[in-house]
């Protein structure tokens, strides 16, 4: 079992025991984070930034590690996310293998990893999770809270289950439940991983590693976070050249895109742990703003999400997303405005499909720099 | 090795050798085919249909065999293919295992199963063969030609290969090449099979068969076949009873469509050959009616299709296929109309997706029939 925590990465102790959701509770359990900025003397300045399944803390360069972050182009100075006014947060999810606790960690009633053995995750307790980091950084109240993709999810229970936690939000790429074509798609990832003799019910190790499954599960995952129309225009039919392929192999590699899944997925395996990763996915799956409705019926998301009271807030998406589809920010923004909230809702044309937030940074960045622009006071008032 | 062959199939023999398109031959080869209606004298009235990659040549009921078939809605007395009027053909593709040579057939040069010998497999193989059943049948010129799926491209490759071949011809969900995305969604199917260990480069038999690949390709198939918009009126986040669940499996089937997807996998397991599928699988990926274009260049697809001559056509399809998009019969109907034929494009909006044709019979049916109907000679000139 391995964690993969870049360095420079700080800690926070959750509250021992914490109590899971669906039953049961962590002991000794930590989170991982990072920080970018100064908070200020009012405290009022802070963002939190939730992710997706995979990222860690590491969102940017910082005086910690000065290595490219995954959100590298839209956080840092001068940058949309600017952190010469904004005192930056992103956390490890719970339940993952990067720093924070998880299926991959330590259990310290066996002292042994826990592997299915780790309580049932929900995104409850990832929100839950997050808002410890928060009060433990002595912020009462974020100025915004951004949650990305499963970090949409993970912001929108913060929300919920933490009232009055954050002036704003930015829901980029979000969704308020789970709909079964992506249900469909991570139910068949899990299962990739599953099925391989190697996860063996998750005791595998270094040696014995369920690869081919891992490989499996992030080749589907890139399939479904890309869209159909980038990839016509950056792959199209091109072959690979002769000596890139195995001439043995009467199914190999024979085209680019090919070659482009495969080197996603050698990237993605023995980098992120398949327990860490069943657990997530499943998380995403059971996630259904719905629950907090105060009746069950057609409307019952558009009502749950009324209850979330924000000064403003931005839905945000691109109309090639299939797992996250634009429908679902739509809906976002449309709920929180009966919250009472400045919700907008900004419809992208980004090709890139799910992952255009990662690699999009031009309409993104703008969208994201505009919205959180409008929520500093105006300098004449006295600034910060 | 098993092949899954209907009552009251009959067969043609293929010349022998029978020269595939990227080298070698087959010796003994044959197709199998069904036929409805009865082919009149002038012999001008005869519609083939190339199917999609998994159907036998059991479109309809018919007098040699009763059960209902694949398309059953669409073909037989007073439906939209109208047997009354017309002598109808479907055949089982070449390289399936439901009667017509494949890589399961037994290899008259070893008395084994082709398996993974089977020589390369291309559309316009496929295309060559159903052409030979027709000219067997006494059959210069098709009144139509009808390709679903993959058998749209079989029929663009007949058309190209055998000039003057048909008068008119019906494209249904069909592309005249392989997209990124699709090639993709096909090479993780492929791959899913390859990685079982049962699958044994190709070397399984009833016993040790590679199930799990099997299920897994299936399943993934079926999650684009449908659309994400049917499925969410369909299943919603309706879960199975806990009757309907493995109780000690934390990561089993939870969800109504991930229960919709393994019974969709199990009828399929195991009623068609593994090496088979990944025969014609690839085969799709290879499909490119640019290389018979002129000159290659940004309207090689359209210039490739113009030299197709046919008196009228039709490309239909819908908006929610992401496995051949819309804009690819689009496309088709473009390209044909440049070859001079009274060209028609129609898109549906039947939401459930590639499959759509095989199930939205009321919208599919109206076209088709309707487009067939126009071909008839008027009954004041004689009738047949």
């Amino acid at each position: 079992m391995t964690e993969y925590i870049p360095p420079g990465t700080r800690f926070h102790a959750l509250p021992s025991p914490f109590p899971m959701k669906r039953g049961g509770a962590l002991h000794g359990a930590r989170m991982a984070y990072e920080t970018w900025g100064e908070l200020n003397a009012a405290r009022d300045n802070a963002i939190l930034i939730l992710t997706g399944l995979s990222p860690n803390a590491h969102a940017a360069a910082n005086a910690g590690n000065p290595a490219p972050g995954w959100w590298e182009e839209m956080l840092g100075p001068g940058k949309p996310i600017d952190t010469d006014h904004w005192f930056v947060v992103c956390v490890n999810s719970l339940g993952s293998c990067k720093g924070s606790t998880g299926p991959a960690s330590i259990d310290p009633a066996s002292g042994e990893p826990y592997r299915l053995d780790f309580p049932k995750l929900s995104i409850e307790d990832g929100a839950n999770a997050a808002h410890e980091v928060v009060r433990g950084l002595g912020i009462e109240r974020l100025a915004c809270l951004i949650g990305c993709s499963m970090g949409g999810m993970t912001a929108l229970a913060y929300l919920l289950l933490h009232p009055g936690s954050a002036r704003s939000h930015i829901n980029v790429s979000g969704s308020a439940r789970a709909l079964p074509f992506s249900i469909a798609i991570r139910s068949l990832q899990r299962e990739a991983i599953r099925l391989d003799p190697n996860w063996n019910q998750g005791r595998y190790d270094d040696t014995h590693y369920p690869e081919n499954g891992m490989r499996m599960a992030r080749k589907l995952g890139v399939v479904t976070y890309r869209s159909a129309l980038e990839w016509s225009g950056r792959f199209g039919r091109v072959r690979l050249d002769s000596d890139r392929r195995d001439g043995d192999d009467p199914f190999g590699l024979e085209f680019e895109v090919e070659s482009y899944l495969e080197g996603h997925a050698r990237r993605f395996v023995r980098q992120f742990d398949p327990n860490c990763y069943l657990y997530l996915s499943r998380s995403m799956d059971w996630f259904d703003v719905a629950e907090y409705a105060p009746a069950r019926g057609p409307d019952e998301v558009l009502q749950a999400l009324s209850r979330i009271a924000l000064e403003k807030s931005l839905a945000i998406g691109v109309e090639t997303d299939i797992l996250f589809p634009l429908q679902q920010q739509e809906e976002i923004a449309e709920g929180l405005r009966l919250g009472g909230a400045d919700s907008r809702f900004a419809p992208l044309p980004s090709p890139q499909g799910h992952d255009a937030f990662l690699v999009d940074i031009p309409r993104f960045g703008d969208r994201i720099g505009g919205f959180l622009a409008e929520l500093r006071p105006p300098p004449r008032r006295g600034g910060w």
